[in-house]
């Protein structure tokens, strides 16, 4: 049966009950592990949801970054040096890429509480993620702040790419599900994805 | 076998085959029609993947409208009348919501060319995807101009959220997988989705 919820209502819900549901309302989501280093080489690796296509000439991913408090080494990071990567979580690697988001003490690197590896690219100054399958370096370009909620956009400029050659179909496109990239739904669930359909580009029909 | 693509080499792709793959490389994203109607009432309904959560409290959605051109009329509504809905997409509806990106001639209703229904909602001023099975009303809140490439972040405050009761787990996430609501990959591709694995709040171990 369907129900009608006003923002009146969403406004009293208990805390983490209203952050279920609206992070799950638009439902699917990428999960990327962005890689950082600060000024000392130390590394920096935390899981993301919040990112988006921005533009593909110049090729721009943007992310939110939410209020920084106690954590938000990412951030500091990324201004600190100008570089980050993001790194593509597959099934095998779910745990360990959620484990990333736990708060551990300063100074300590995910990529060693998390078991997985860092490397270096072809000389990009941020550290990537060895196990993902689809990862790339951005430097950083802009940041817009945006006052409604204190939330940061950040806004990244693709400089390399590292991909297996196979995932790469003849036109383009990536092949993410036999890679079996997961996607997020909500807060807590890592989905697995098949593929479906391959519509091309919408034409007026009878035209 | 992996390769290594510089920004040097995106430069020089050909155009559809560097939009595919940059599209692609974050790998998945939502599938929403956004309904809005303009100040005479004509309907418009246009798919849009780049959509993303901006926060729960205040429950704010961002997408990211490309340059205005010939089309836009989304984007044109939504500044005339302050209001608009978002529909995620499900497997069944899958063919008509890709249909709606089609460039229609001026003063046609998607809703009709797609033979999607339009309802209204709760006195909410924009119309709705009968067909859809989650959907809700947003109430324009802020646009930031992203001078880089002349795209607008366009940010609205979820105002009624229509749902099937069943669909809302005990904390707050819904179900998106049993009520076969799709993600994109790219700009061809619809995905089927599936639960796969719930990872609660991340602790350190060993505290």
């Amino acid at each position: 049966m369907n129900m009608i919820i006003r923002s009146s209502d969403i406004a009293q819900w208990e805390r983490f009950y209203r952050a279920n549901f609206i992070n799950s309302l638009t439902a699917y989501k990428p999960a990327v592990l962005i890689g950082t280093q600060n000024g000392e080489g130390l590394h920096n690796l935390a899981i993301f949801s919040n990112v988006f296509h921005l533009g593909a000439d110049p090729a721009l991913i943007g992310y939110i970054q939410r209020p920084i408090g106690q954590s938000g080494h990412t951030y500091t990071n990324i201004k600190e040096t100008g570089y980050y990567t993001m790194n593509l979580v597959h099934e095998e690697i779910v745990e360990k890429a959620h484990y990333s988001s736990a708060r551990f003490d300063k100074g300590v690197s995910e990529f060693e509480e998390t078991n997985l590896t860092a490397e270096y690219i072809d000389g990009f100054l941020a550290p990537f993620v060895k196990e993902s399958k689809i990862k790339f370096g951005l430097e950083f370009v802009q940041e817009i702040p945006i006052e409604l909620n204190n939330t940061i956009m950040v806004i990244g400029k693709i400089n390399v790419v590292q991909i297996e050659e196979d995932m790469v179909e003849s036109d383009g496109n990536i092949d993410a599900a036999s890679a079996k990239i997961v996607a997020t739904l909500g807060l807590e669930k890592y989905m697995q994805v098949g593929n479906f359909i391959k519509l091309p580009y919408a034409n007026v029909k009878g035209k």
